[in-house]
């Protein structure tokens, strides 16, 4: 079973691919859609795009994405969520099964401690998937955990 | 010219269509995609697909779509945003030239007063565009007002 985790955002988009074979858990890919400029249509393609490429080339069984927790400015919170709306568009016309996470589900799972710091994380991420180097930036550790965590929730079938 | 107008949100989302000839401005279409039930991937898909179909028949110049201006809840003003993103995919997938207007911008264009009603909106619409009955449900005349609005601006080149 192969697993997309996408860590949303709206000018760097964490995404992490990871494969489950048994016991045996892999990273296939890992990195971050980057928007630069001000252009927001462009960054809509970009996103769209890109998140398209990589989903024909790892052909994924189910996708996780995170859920928004903000404590911080509701413009913020409103463009992050436009771009999650491109990102959802994008995995539903490839009829992927998506699950939901909060950060705190994230780390739960992945770390057994929900307040873990991106230090924390990313360390265990490593262990996880057995990744030498350091996982930059910190967007794509976040998704490689998105990954983790969707590889071992109950999968809904898609559209539920 | 052809213009599409949207008023977005996540159950309803309003649209207008009208062509402007010189100094004739005529309805085209209006109406409401509307998404029922619980199921957001389904939403998604049938917003994007039923939009999607608008396009294509009307072969809109330009789109206008209403920004968020909340003051109401935080979760509800992320859930539309996710939609708006997907209005905005979409449009941006047909090469759509796209003006966004705050509920305030599309009165103050319309109406001529920034804080007119609904039923001010409805009765201006449909005296610019000599449709005879209400036009229901109120989304619907919005997306009108929204596409008048648009025919009306200065038009930005497509991403800009």
């Amino acid at each position: 079973m192969i697993y997309l985790g996408i860590d949303p955002g709206t000018h760097r988009i964490g995404y992490g691919i990871i494969s489950l074979d048994g016991q045996r858990m892999l990273p296939l890919t890992y990195g971050v859609i980057e928007n630069t400029g001000s252009d927001r249509a462009a960054h809509i393609r970009n996103t769209e795009s890109s998140l398209d490429a990589l989903i024909r080339k790892h052909r994924p069984d189910a996708a996780g994405i995170e859920k928004l927790f903000f404590t911080t400015n509701r413009k913020t919170a409103m463009s992050v969520s436009e771009m999650r709306g491109v990102l959802l568009a994008t995995l539903g016309r490839h009829g992927l099964p998506i699950r939901e996470f909060t950060p705190l589900q994230v780390k739960q799972a992945v770390c057994g401690y929900g307040k873990a710091d991106k230090g924390q994380v990313q360390r265990i991420v490593r262990m996880l998937l057995k990744i030498t180097e350091p996982i930059r930036p910190d967007d794509a550790a976040d998704a490689l955990a998105i990954a983790i965590c969707c590889s071992a929730a109950p999968l809904s079938p898609p559209g539920a």
